[in-house]
């Protein structure tokens, strides 16, 4: 028997808080074990594998609390979009490989923004002619768009945890940076068809929306590149580093998240900002800080983002078992599957009319054979599933039949497309074995720069006005490579010299050389 | 002017959240930024920083809502002991030096329960005679007692940031310790005054609290080394170094705060718990995990802990100003002051009370005079002021003047005590500049030790009963050294080979040695 004054022990904390809390704990703990377990297995993920756990403990708090208490199961968007997406767009933006990022922009765009567009309008088409079909009638022409809207964002974690940034470095970035550009776009049509007037539609409208998404691309992207530039500024400045590596840390952590709020605070883009302000930390803070600071900075935000992601997919699991939801729709089981079956078809119809196409035309617009973009790899990325659970929340007002059909959606989609896409990575593979595309492009761009370097030398001390037609003939035959090689000589002749970075940073007698990890 | 579709933008987030988070972490970076630029500064530390720019950011709020709105400053005790508190108890009990802990054990007792002990009678008595003096009647004797429970748990976060392990590592221990012990005390002792019948109190009630106490220790103390030594197993025998630093890492986190997490659910001294859970995973788990992840883990636990530390000082000065309180307090200036005063000086001769005869106590049954406690320490010693803000909170229902006190206190002492113990440790360091204690005391402890060695390697050759003899004679003469001695001797045999630990994990190949930081 406990004494008795211990009874009221944990009085100042609920106790199903905390019952939640150790739960939710116990659980990462076992897909972190689980997951590692099965690393070896080819079905099998760190996804799928918290999904699956996710169902399990659904299923035994629906036992445990005899099918009416789901009270354990609760989860606002706040907690997604305040704690748990940050983080990991963040950390996609600290360890993306800028080369290969920014040499694939232009596709990156293309895929991302005209990709969305041409999905949004499919869905939404889609639906309105099947729905009515299956015998859903109390949708309007808004919700229909909303629909479009949200299935149309892709989400890129659970692919990402697939593809190996090191294996397939183009496919890697591709895929990525679309589902970055890809959100952003979704949430602007998102918003667009919730304040539109269907009343008056005309070319106005559209050049308004075209117009809002340009400013939302540039002033989120301005915002996270200034709160990076800032953050290296401070750090190189102060140089924390002499006192203490906490404080650095300190500062990037917040600062970094700071960059998002800020960016929700004034209505644009968070995930934009902070991916960017990634990158820009990446680029230059990074390397003013102490060599403890680079690994543990590095480690701990691929950590932080690592829990994230696994704590969202087991949420996911958790969730399918939320009892309330599926009562409120009242739909029957036929009509679910229906609906869920329409969704999953009008998805990947959607993703399969922009991305062949897209690519084709990618591939059509580059003179290198080597970057082509293979069917095989779009015939992978079209699997790119979607992981609607949190913006399903948005949509709660509108039908709860859509949001447990969007829950089937997701789990089909990330059980089915994630157990195969490692498999026909590797059939892929095996059947190109020719040299990688990314080592070819290196080799490339190399002997371009070096090109270039040459070039430079001999016309600063001969022929000022044959550089410069060189440069601009350049320009238009390797835009890419031009641009980047004029962006690297502006960072070293001005950008590193203010904020810092590999190379422009005094080194610290007795400390070890920087890690060359993130490039 | 922005075009429409923006304007739902952030839809799923509430504003009031999204400027709270922006103000708490722009206030939050420049905590950092100012508390270093002033770190040269013999009057001012991080605590004093953060405090006054909370009291700053309090007013401007105030004026911005005009005084009416209050709502960026709401805080729940969830918030402090769910996420704040854990992560600072953590980092203090995997960066603690052990040996010191542990060397000085009893003293640490000795202070944080007798001590606690002392301080809240004498409180809860002071308070019961003064306040009727004051003015203020009705509080019943359940709450004078609780008051004094409250008040007679230091704090000693703000004292350990002007303290260093390395320069003062007796005093640190002493006062480290001794604040996390009398935290577990204090909150047996509220919770006991909570529930206890007055009507009847008897020899049986003081033992049965005595008994409470004991499993409280125990048993949290228990968890804490169990959940400890199952993360260091888990890792030595799958050893995820091989595959992912960030898994590890992650473990580690998520272990330690399920251990805290399930204390709490056992209604179990969570603070303790994780404390231990700390020590021992620095102990081995630390050792078993990759270079990476321990550089990652000894810098990240010490941010998140100074993050979260910074966040409350700031958050103590913001909350100053939550007119709400004041105004329902609805008691004259004179009388506030009045008890506020009355509180300090309670608490100060509270900690006095103790913290002199026991000084002296310990000291007396101490054979060795190096290991005296200074007279000035004791001094120094007995400044640790009272953080009780979130205790405080508790108490809300009994009477909102004593929470505006309790504000005033925590001011106070934090401003005063904090800028006079940077100058004060300073004087007392100048005046013995005699060889320090730990250095004296390790050259003993090395000696001891190499004659411990040879006495055992002599006696296993020649005399079995003459070791033993000498073992317990050594045990009642020097029993620290002695208990320390066996400790290492089964660490050794059993415990590494199971847990892992220095200089049991296989090297791995290409890693560099394991850095001695923590020991």
């Amino acid at each position: 028997m406990l004494p008795s004054p211990l009874d009221s022990s944990t009085s100042y904390l609920s106790t199903t808080t905390v019952v939640a809390l150790c739960v939710f704990f116990a659980l990462l703990c076992a897909c972190i074990i689980v997951g590692h377990l099965l690393e070896e297995n080819r079905w099998a993920n760190e996804s799928i594998t918290s999904l699956l756990l996710g169902l399990c403990s659904g299923v035994v708090v629906l036992l445990v609390t005899k099918f009416h208490s789901t009270e354990i199961l609760i989860f606002n968007e706040d907690l997604f979009f305040l704690y748990l997406l940050p983080p990991i767009i963040f950390n996609a933006g600290f360890q993306v490989k800028k080369k290969q990022f920014f040499r694939n922009f232009t596709t990156i765009l293309l895929f991302g923004v005209l990709g969305t567009v041409i999905s949004f309008c499919l869905i939404s088409l889609g639906a309105f002619l099947l729905f009515s079909a299956i015998g859903i009638t109390n949708l309007d022409i808004k919700d229909h768009l909303a629909i479009g809207a949200i299935l149309s964002a892709t989400d890129s974690v659970c692919t990402l945890q697939v593809l190996s940034q090191d294996e397939t470095p183009f496919l890697y970035s591709i895929v990525f940076g679309e589902g970055v550009v890809n959100d952003a776009t979704s949430i602007v049509l998102f918003n667009s068809v919730q304040s539109l007037d269907f009343s008056s539609i005309n070319a106005i409208t559209v050049l308004k929306l075209l117009g809002t998404f340009l400013y939302l691309f540039c002033t989120s992207t301005a915002l996270g590149i200034g709160v990076g530039l800032l953050s290296a500024y401070i750090i190189k400045t102060l140089y924390f580093g002499r006192h203490s590596t906490d404080r650095e840390v300190a500062l990037m952590m917040l600062m970094a998240y700071l960059s998002y709020m800020i960016a929700e605070l004034l209505n644009l883009s968070g995930i934009l900002t902070i991916f960017f302000c990634g990158i820009v930390m990446s680029h230059y803070t990074w390397h003013n800080v102490t060599e403890s600071s680079r690994t543990t900075t590095k480690h701990s935000f691929a950590t932080i983002s690592f829990i994230a992601e696994t704590f969202i997919f087991l949420y996911v699991g958790m969730d399918a078992f939320d009892i309330d939801k599926w009562k409120r729709s009242k739909a029957s089981i036929g009509t679910s599957v229906a609906v869920s079956s329409t969704l999953i078809a009008l998805v990947l119809i959607g993703r399969a009319a922009f991305v062949f196409p897209i690519a084709n035309l990618a591939n059509c617009t580059k003179t290198r054979d080597s970057t082509k973009i293979e069917f095989r790899s779009q015939a992978f990325d079209q699997r790119c599933f979607q992981m609607q659970f949190s913006k399903s929340e948005i949509a709660s007002a509108e039908d709860s039949l859509m949001i447990t059909s969007t829950i089937i959606l997701v789990l089909f989609s990330t059980v089915v497309f994630g157990s195969i896409t490692k498999p026909l990575i590797k059939a892929v593979k095996l059947r190109n074995s020719k040299p990688s595309i990314s080592d070819s492009t290196d080799i490339h761009e190399d002997l371009r720069l070096l090109f270039l370097e040459n070039n430079c030398s001999i016309n600063q001390s001969n022929n000022q006005t044959y550089h410069r037609q060189s440069s601009l003939s350049l320009l238009m035959r390797y835009p890419t490579t031009t641009v980047h090689y004029f962006w690297r000589k502006f960072d070293d002749k001005f950008m590193r010299r203010i904020f810092g970075g590999r190379g422009f940073v005094p080194v610290v007698p007795g400390s070890l050389p920087a890690e060359e990890d993130i490039s």
